[in-house]
């Protein structure tokens, strides 16, 4: 395993791979839940399709041949942008953008058909995804980075797809395990809870314990 | 809750539905991954996302309002299509098909870019989605479908990046619970565990009860 990625980008550098690839991120997104939707006809789907090809021809002409990693720059800034909960040049993640400190996170976040379960609910494996992240985003701002050990999510009840709230904080903390408990709620209240034992990997016990900032 | 939804769709209708709308799915699946990975000018991302915005015009003359539910026909085809892990329409789903009895079930798939949690890695998360859906697929399969009451994930060793197997069976039954056990392997053998306790929903205990067919 490679680990994670030092890269020298500078804050303008970095703000211009935003503007010019998160657009396109958004719009799969919105492609994403449009491929579920559409009832258009075969001709129109087709000629979608042709647009769809082409776009990937144009994206494909030069592209790195790994996925994107986690990458620091000098300039403290971290990108996840791949991460499948958070990335914002991943189409699959809604994405979640987290706001915290050492005490908790939290987030608020709308899901669309295309994180569909049973019938107009999430799936109760894309809770349990997001989940997994908002526990382990808390455990690094709170200063221990770590791997998911094990993560129990029970469900109280179903949750809506629409508009959603996520929060998540560190129970306790023994030695490498950091215990994070965090739910996600809908208007009524909450939906799904989850406990999570996250472990500082060997490799990263050296250099990687700075609480963890939030841009 | 609407429930689920029957529809009188033909066979041949919903080969038709699938031969419209799954390329659509697929050409956004290598976009997502190629959002990701795409290092073309400024000047080629934009050209793309033209060409995206062109598709998403053509997609949206005639979309359903709702998400796509659970479908099924009079002619024994049941369509979860809009389905996070399964939905051969939804460009989140990998889409993982399940191949099983009342046994148990299993299936291969290759999990790109977008999956990506830590570098290299599966998203933790991610498993613990594809596990829900297998444990509850084993569940529906021998016969006791139902919402995952809760759902215990536990991560053995990393899981890569590529190439992946998931299985998972009922353990034991005990009324209205099924409790269903499964993982993820790669070459090398398991990464990740997990064991579920699914509940068989209130409105759905009459005519649900059938063991579930695989197409």
């Amino acid at each position: 395993m490679s680990g994670y990625q030092v890269d020298d980008a500078t804050p303008d550098e970095i703000e211009a791979e935003r503007a010019t690839y998160a657009p396109i991120a958004d719009a799969t997104r919105r492609l994403a839940d449009l491929s579920i939707r559409t009832r258009v006809s075969p001709e129109d789907a087709a000629s979608a399709r042709e647009h769809l090809e082409a776009a990937i021809a144009l994206l494909d002409k030069d592209a790195d041949a790994e996925p994107y990693g986690v990458r620091y720059s000098s300039s403290g800034v971290t990108r996840a942008w791949g991460n499948a909960v958070v990335g914002v040049r991943n189409p699959i993640a809604p994405p979640l953008t987290l706001i915290g400190d050492e005490d908790g996170v939290f987030a608020e976040f709308e899901l669309s058909a295309a994180y569909e379960g049973p019938p107009n609910l999430v799936h109760g494996g894309v809770s349990a995804m997001i989940l997994d992240q908002l526990l382990g985003e808390a455990a690094a701002a709170a200063g221990k980075p770590g791997m998911t050990g094990t993560l129990t999510v029970r469900y109280r009840r179903a949750t809506p797809l629409g508009a959603l709230r996520g929060e998540a904080r560190v129970d306790r903390v023994d030695g490498i395990k950091t215990y994070a408990v965090g739910h996600i709620a809908d208007a009524e209240g909450v939906c799904v809870e989850a406990e999570g034992v996250f472990i500082l990997p060997r490799w990263a016990r050296a250099d990687r314990t700075a609480p963890k900032k939030f841009e």
